[in-house]
């Protein structure tokens, strides 16, 4: 039995203010939950299930206190439309201070705003062996429900970092830096990349112009038909099956 | 001003069984709705739209009948979480009665059932040029509202079948059958195709069985990182990219 407050408790964390404060995100479903069980960097902090999940995740828990609840309780605490056996309540994940672009090829999004995108983003990045995501200020929140569910388990693996995008990509030194653009060179005639920033802007507005004259390359995605344009998340994992 | 029966109408043609007896389907947004007006495969029945959009758009509506509605009105009529100016009642596409294969690429979804990536994947294969899209009877509606906001407005030029999936790859003669799946060989190593039938499978059970014994040849995205799997829209845009 779930008790009041801890009901509005877990609905707060559905704001970022309250995540802020506390430093916890929510994570639900079968999948999701038992990944970030089984991953060290995860600190799952409180687990609320179905009675039959318990049972079968017992050895998963790994000693972390589960409180069951009925499918009612659940559907109270639920940030999903159909919620799924489990809501586990988790530590934000530590991310250092200062980003190493060196020797790698990092994710770069300009005001990437739609939570689907972005979790489907990171779990793009994921799949390619990225270990980092930057992000705008301005881009949705990491550790929105919405995005949580779209990394499918991904967010405790690919480091997502917030900063003030041109103020950043001024400081970089001595890394290349390329843009995805409606025009640009042909994706098709790149070689694969060991190092470089690649930025994918957000899909109405494109990338901003004060960041498009910090590139030293613009990339594009030959158009064969009549849309205007590509997903975010698909032209994101386009390149990255091209340069990685 | 709109009347209760009108609101009550359009408030049914969010469900499938209401657009399948009217045959018609509702577009939203300043941007689907002007592509569909401008679309001469699109038949426009109706539009409510503010008064500042049918101003600024007369011309663009050719004689058809647009109703003013205020912010509320639109909220009421409306799908969309943030209404946006405008909501248009169109008539379904007419498709074909027999699929034409030869001489092109087309994609085979086998159980999309998330509206989001059904109508991604519809407005990634309009960016490469495909002309069609094959689905199983149980991949999401194409004319849910979540699709065709999804396609921006590729709908009006992708024509898009729903078939039982396995009698009809039986009955494809003399084209080659491919399928995207966790193994198989590298799309790296793929040339273009000029034709041929390219399956996406559900994202968490992959491909039927019985379908993938039709297949001729498996190919796959190679996984570099530790996600377990690719969205079904950023798989399809790598292929697409890839042999188109």
């Amino acid at each position: 039995m779930i008790s009041k407050s801890q009901v509005k408790h877990i609905q707060s964390l559905g704001q970022k203010k309250h995540r802020d404060e506390e430093g916890v995100f929510i994570a639900e479903g079968p999948k999701l939950v038992k990944e970030l069980l089984q991953n060290d960097q995860a600190e799952v902090r409180h687990v609320y299930a179905l009675g039959e999940w318990i049972e079968i995740n017992e050895r998963s828990l790994r000693g972390i206190d589960a409180l069951p609840v009925d499918q009612q309780e659940l559907e109270r605490i639920s940030q999903l439309t159909s919620p799924n056996q489990v809501l586990a309540v988790v530590k934000k994940f530590e991310t250092p201070e200062a980003i190493d672009v060196k020797g790698k090829i990092s994710l770069v999004l300009d005001t990437i705003q739609d939570p689907g995108n972005l979790g489907t983003i990171i779990r793009t990045a994921d799949w390619f062996g990225l270990s980092q995501v930057i992000c705008s200020t301005d881009c949705a929140d990491v550790y929105n429900p919405k995005v949580v569910q779209a990394t499918m388990g991904s967010i405790a693996r690919v480091k997502v970092f917030y900063v003030d995008l041109i103020d950043w990509l001024n400081a970089q030194q001595d890394i290349r830096i390329y843009a995805t653009m409606l025009e640009g060179k042909d994706i098709g005639s790149m070689n694969s990349l060991n190092e470089g920033l690649i930025i994918i802007g957000n899909e109405s507005k494109g990338i901003h112009e004060e960041i498009v004259k910090l590139v030293n390359a613009k990339i594009t995605i030959p158009k064969k038909g009549g849309a205007e344009s590509l997903n975010a998340a698909v032209a994101a994992g386009i390149i990255l099956s091209k340069i990685t």
